[in-house]
């Protein structure tokens, strides 16, 4: 492929941005990555590795390690925003101090904010002048960072109110072995990504009861049901639940031991409490955040979703795991299309 | 739940037949489970096991072997049809020989049958006298027999042309642990269930030639897209593909190592061809049948179903494995919901 050099500034040195960072090194763009501890960025500048995030990866030697954002920044005019969820806000109030023109935001983050029930999109536009934003670009997808890294196959999608922009953006990263697809349903998007990680925390907390590939795949089932009724509701097609970013990215999650949200719910059925489970992991959660969220939502929304239901009240309500999931296995009898039919609006 | 005590035959005393005759028994019915092997019998009638195809199980004292069919079938209404889909009509016509009242039969296989093109449902319908045969179900969804045996919260979908015999069979098995949905939507039912053996057939090439999750889960999202075009061509709702029987038995045939297909296609990855892995495995591949059916009826429908004509190339023709993941994974940059958009017919 003939392709454009471009500058891009990816922020966040964890083991996504970094992995997003190498593919776009590998396309031959110029490649700053910024993160806030400067013993790593001096890891990737002299060694070119970045062994805590991605143990036994060396990145090419074209990716550029920034511990100041302002230098990072300078000149560009495509950012990768890789930071934690709740990270966003504090990262773009530090990039307007130093930004005076006008960039395109990829975020490659999964989340809902509680309270303020925004989509990660939404809380750009709302920290951003105008002005300075050209558009927002959601980049999601089934894509462990390890793989990526790995340069194994690997599908991804990209939508934005623009779908120019996002174009330019499939442009970016497409090669032989990451693969970019678009779909102009950005609401769909964000909610498949960000609504993932609920059902991951129920099909870890199946697994932790000693549950079998039987409950899992029926939790998967009708987990991405009540997504897609909330989703369908917010605005977003049913379609795009069945694509990479809704069934396809919730696949990754739930049956990965290395998904983190997984991995906490596999801690929960074995009987932690969610103080312990978090103290054990010594990281971010994200789908307990979004499950208050998406609780919240499907109140404001009106929207049944039982599984979010059963996870809130084990999260924050001490309701023992076993009696959620058996709750959830023994209503009454029904037909299955019940659910789905909702989702297309009462369809027979 | 006040239950009517019904008579059961359960024909086949493989894995699957067992497991559904135990749900069966502890539902409070008559229970006769018939296999063709005497010995395999006496130890049901004598231990209580079966061994070889349920190992550590103890079955329920009221679940009575036979190995005459005769014998077996002699008073009952419901038979339940668990024998490998090649032995379904020589089963039939052997009951054809001495049964003279209509039944309903049950069929809990899956799989296409090459050539005539005929679902399971047709195939039985096609062997039996019109006055024999009351009517067909069919009895499908994500389920391990092993998980099921071991009373594992486990969901599945039961449909028909006639409703309310599929009620009827959806009361003689629902209990607690095994939840049962009923679906009107036979042909989606029928096919997501065969099909899908194809999609874990190439979920295994993926995963024995090295690659990841994010390849799988890129399979599996793509499969259940194709499947859902040739299906929805055939006459079926969209709706059932992201059901129990669609999405639901797709990923835990694609996950599980104890999935038969999945195996062999792992056997394949690692560069076996087709005639080492079937001698291999020393029993029935349902997919390698199934990937021949499906490749003749996407060229009768004229949709396009890439992975299965991949896959049809590696077992039949020598396609290199890693070629053909490798072509399907480049295929040209493109909009994601071209292909969904089909299923529902041009949506945008």
């Amino acid at each position: 492929m003939d392709r454009k050099r471009e500058k891009v500034a990816v922020l966040g040195a964890g083991s996504w941005g970094t992995a997003l960072a190498m593919v776009l090194a590998d396309n031959g763009h110029e490649v700053r990555l910024w993160g806030h501890n400067s013993a790593q960025i001096e890891e990737i500048n002299q060694n070119h590795t970045n062994k805590k995030y991605l143990p036994g990866i060396t990145l090419p030697s074209s990716v550029m390690g920034y511990s100041s954002l302002h230098a990072a920044l300078d000149g560009m005019k495509m950012v990768i925003m890789a930071v934690p969820t709740k990270a966003i806000r504090e990262v773009i109030r530090k990039m307007m101090e130093s930004t005076s023109e006008s960039v395109i935001i990829v975020h490659v983050s999964k989340g809902i904010e509680p309270d303020s029930l925004l989509r990660i999109s939404e809380m750009i536009e709302e920290e951003m002048p105008e002005k300075l934003l050209e558009s927002v670009v959601v980049l999601s997808g089934p894509s462990h960072a390890e793989e990526v890294s790995l340069r194994h196959p690997t599908t991804v999608t990209v939508s934005s109110k623009k779908m120019d922009e996002a174009e330019k953006v499939q442009d970016l990263f497409i090669n032989n072995h990451f693969r970019v697809y678009t779909n102009p349903d950005l609401i769909g998007v964000e909610i498949g990504g960000a609504l993932k990680n609920i059902i991951a925390l129920a099909a870890g907390i199946s697994d932790g009861l000693g549950y079998g590939d039987n409950a899992k795949a029926a939790l998967i089932t009708r987990g991405l049901a009540e997504i897609a009724r909330l989703g369908v509701k917010m605005g977003a097609s049913p379609l795009t639940f069945s694509g990479l970013t809704g069934i396809g990215d919730l696949i990754v999650t739930c049956t990965s031991i290395h998904s983190r949200n997984w991995r906490a719910g596999n801690m929960l059925g074995k009987g932690q409490n969610l103080d312990e489970v978090l103290e054990n992991m010594g990281m971010v959660v994200e789908g307990v955040r979004t499950t208050k969220a998406a609780y919240q939502l499907a109140q404001k929304f009106e929207v049944k979703m039982p599984i979010t239901n059963a996870l809130y009240h084990v999260l924050f309500n001490n309701v023992n795991p076993k009696d959620a999931v058996d709750g959830l296995m023994s209503r009454e009898k029904t037909h299955e299309m019940e659910d789905l039919t909702d989702i297309l609006g009462g369809r027979k």
